[in-house]
């Protein structure tokens, strides 16, 4: 943590700030330039020192110069965190594709989509039970029995499943069923959520809040982290910006600056980036060619009779052309699809 | 809900439309102009058909004409909501102020803050016993100690108490010991504590996401409104932009927007909507300029002393003065300041 | 500036990096913390120096500590900008209204607009001769005709006149009719236009760009004070954010900023800030409460037959009843309007 | 245009819009829903109607159903447009890459990195004369000098040029040296610019404004356009939102987007779109895996030597290994790199 004062800065001012530095057991080390006088912080700083600095007299701002976050750090664990789901292994050379509606309607329109995208090539089946919605008088999901179709068509299509869970009390229902655990971009600083998910020891995937910093997003994932579940992946879903035209602004550049800061695998979600099914491939493809470990999308027997999201869902016909689409993108980066898996953890 | 077909449209695509709007219940009206065929949709919509009709083929976009929120709109109760605590009514042509630290630290700093936010005219005090935190290392607050002390200045100090819960499972907890519970700007969208808090017979603020569009804002208000629970107030704290120079931007117009679109009074957060001190007086005066119902702001003993939130809290001078220029703003839109309470419910 | 190096990074690398300043001119200063090794630069930086520092193996970030903005900042001048236009004066204790149409139309409708604003309290005269549009289709202004019925009303009504420059071959044009030149947004980083507009001698108003910061705002500034031409005032028009109810959303609390860095004069346009004409009152009296020195607003004759933005237009009616709620505002805040000039410079 | 009428809306009201629709000679179409009374508009609409009918009593708010550009839409012209450049096609089966200096400093500084770009595959030269600079007090290009340097090294090694235009008064001269006038995106709504740019016959690549819509942007094309130039690009460079650890945000779904509604080519720019030299290639890689038309990178030397945005330029090596990893996924989505060109328009 740096301490610039302002050009107007007293000497006294200056000797207050670095009492102020000794007061809390750190020290302060001058250094007076042209332009400013500046003091570093010596120690172990803590983000409530900044705002306890920059009230002082003299002090123009403060600035922190070491990341909040650690355990979801480059700089804490170098090599890449994989996640094993039974034969599947994310965050590895595999690349893979979680598909299927965007909210469990029915076991058959389930088992039906999981059927096809099986099919087609996807390694994990994706469908909400609990559905965030922006109105209480739309379609929430089936809740409970739609955990039973999932598991029931886990079993039948040889898929694992991954499922939203929106509430903290609901965390241990929802992992009963679930290979992995979605947190949803509201719920991504939904603090208690994060830390009951953090405490089962179920992969899980931490979307991006809709409008959230690198930071914020890694610091939310410093919760699970530091409950101590190390299978966590992240999910950019869209950020939201002026425009109007697509639902949100898929922010591609995320997950090379994911690759860079962690050492979290980063999965991305065309379908609510867009929010326009013939937007969903090309999104796709870009997000595999810049680094991604995966992608998500949300495929429906009849989008035009889905419950939800509809528009940014592909038939099974633009899934297929998707899927070939992208397995020469996969294989121009180096790396390659994940096999569906056979055997699936019961 | 208007169907907008594409200039290149089939005679069969718009017959298509117009059978799909159909078997939904609801009747087709055709209006072909010279710019585009366009179908009006007569009957009671819903959101989902929307995306339904979005799919279908020669479509080029669907607009919406109906706003999705009902309970919370003006058109639904044309009369102000006005909202009691005791002898102070909020929403009416009274001006309430809350003030009082951002996180309760201990007793004697919360009675301190107490008695010298009462003596220079605030009426409700505000102080935070469960405390967000972005980062999962630093100070969330003293919990249900913290919602004691509260209780206890309460009777000493003789001022109704705001506070925040941030999880389902604390409401009634959270609800035992304040007279307005306090939904967070992260937690706008968690519909779990929106349900619950609307169960509750207690006021409610709920503060506007980060990124909450008017419109998802009011359907958040929805879900406590629709729980039967009338008492809810609403609080701009600032949104995020591109802008670094603040914590947040202000949103001042949405006030008269509110207010033009809402029967619920709205109150403002410029500490939160600032970041910085010495901006909370000028944007304090702005909002009760265009017309909010109270603001509220943050008042700490020694804020370069504390845990949470000092750089953008006032002392007790720095608040005095605040008060000073508040009165004659207030008496310019021709309303009063509340008078503190000295009843309170207990 | 201050060079963050990485924790890992080596001696060599730190030495690197120390001669690199040097190679500049520069001096480098070494301050190893607990957390990081950092580099202050001593002596004059420059913008470049950045980019530069931050290439080099072993550097984190680059955090520069002074502004890169001097004639505009109020640690150059600190003492406020006061504009001198006949008997008016712009960022004193005086608060300015420019009033009339978006664009001239026609003489009379120019008249009759003056007429009524000038009874109704304004100051100044707006009105665009040369109209930018986001359409090459659509309304751009009567040009040099409108600046004729400029002049010809400016004599008959006894207003000053503001009028909006856009390219820089007609500057010196509009700068022989206009007493105000103003730049618009969408033209705030047009850097030819801001020094042309700097080497004449008229008092300038600079809008705020739609997605500008603060910094880049005083940095447009700069390019006309640093022509010699202290004559300036900035307008802040409403930034660009993902609401859509509002045609823009005012940044209120820019203007207290604004006086705290800066010494020149700042206006507030609440008519291109919310996009409505029934937001414009109320927050023109926020605008004033928080201290701008004057407002700009849009007043026709038949806001329904404006030949541009007659949505955010306010009839002479409802100006006339924004002018008797402002004179409490100004009061408020211990200031005073304007009074109409009845002389002006010919 | 459709008009959307309160549901308090009197017969009155709605009988005044269809009169005042027919006043332009146009003709209002009644339609009474459930939910609403809508008045569609037939006829030619133009967008000032929409302020004026927005006005009228009883008025909810008016929809405009029809884009507002034309020339620049798909619909107008649904074949793709394909510039020709000497041997190169832009916006057909080929994808083209512009690379080098941000600013031309040196004859020897542009014709080492011409050689380098295109020995690694480049196929035109980039490098800017004229430089838009957020401060006065930065480098701001050679100026005339700069274009000799660069109509030599065109010469010496074989490539195309393009090189930014800022002024209206400069496009001759600009026009005169260069294969490609680019217009930048501080000045995508100088609308003296566009046109003037618009009367030359040299193909013109338009970037996109920071905070521009994909409307605004396709208007300002239009401003190009409707002056008879129809060899237009346009380039996405990365807009502005809250992220701050990335200069910009590549919006990489605007160029399928750009393809749906539009047939001018898109060019993508991951210099400026990231602000890092390590993020250029992976988004590189995804803005081809999503269907630019092709990509435009800085390319310096000694980057850490660079008089303008030194942080984001490759040096040689790195933009070799950008080209070698770019190959794949040209492949990947069907289409192939264009050749340097061997001989040049002179």
């Amino acid at each position: 943590m740096i301490v610039v004062m302002k050009s107007s800065a007293t000497d006294e001012e200056v000797a207050h700030v670095i009492k102020r530095i000794e007061t809390v057991g750190l020290k302060g080390h001058l250094s007076q330039g042209v332009e400013r006088t500046v003091i570093g912080v010596l120690g172990q700083t803590f983000l409530e020192l900044r705002d306890m600095l920059e009230m002082l007299p003299g002090v123009d701002e403060v600035v922190p110069i070491s990341k909040p976050y650690k355990l979801a750090s480059r700089e804490f664990q170098p090599e890449d965190t994989v996640i094993r789901i039974g034969d599947i292994a994310i965050g590895g050379e595999e690349v893979v594709v979680m598909a299927g509606p965007c909210a469990v309607e029915s076991e058959q329109q389930l088992l039906e989509t999981a059927k096809a995208v099986k099919a087609a090539g996807a390694t994990i089946l994706r469908g909400g039970a609990f559905k965030p919605s922006t109105s209480p008088y739309h379609f929430r999901g089936l809740g409970e029995q739609g955990l039973e179709f999932l598991a029931q068509v886990k079993k039948e299509a040889g898929l694992p499943i991954i499922t939203e869970v929106m509430s903290p009390s609901e965390v241990e229902l929802v992992a009963s069923y679930a290979d992995i655990l979605q947190i949803g971009a509201r719920n991504m600083q939904n603090f208690d959520l994060l830390e009951e998910a953090g405490k089962t020891r179920k992969p899980i995937m931490l979307k991006r809040g809709l409008s959230a910093t690198v930071q914020e997003w890694l610091l939310a994932a410093e919760y699970i982290l530091s409950q101590g579940n190390p299978q966590l992946m992240l999910c950019e879903r869209g950020i939201r910006t002026f425009e109007t035209y697509t639902r949100n602004t898929m922010d591609i550049s995320v997950i090379p600056v994911i690759e860079k800061v962690s050492h979290l695998p980063v999965i991305a979600d065309p379908s609510h980036g867009t929010g326009k099914w013939y937007l969903v491939t090309p999104v796709a493809l870009a997000a595999l060619a810049a680094g991604a470990d995966g992608i998500m999308v949300e495929v429906h027997p009849n989008p035009d009779q889905a419950l939800k999201d509809g528009a940014q869902s592909l038939t099974f016909d633009n899934f297929q052309q998707l899927m070939s689409q992208l397995r020469p993108i996969v294989a121009a980066v180096g790396r390659r699809l994940a096999a569906p898996s056979v055997k699936v953890r019961s």
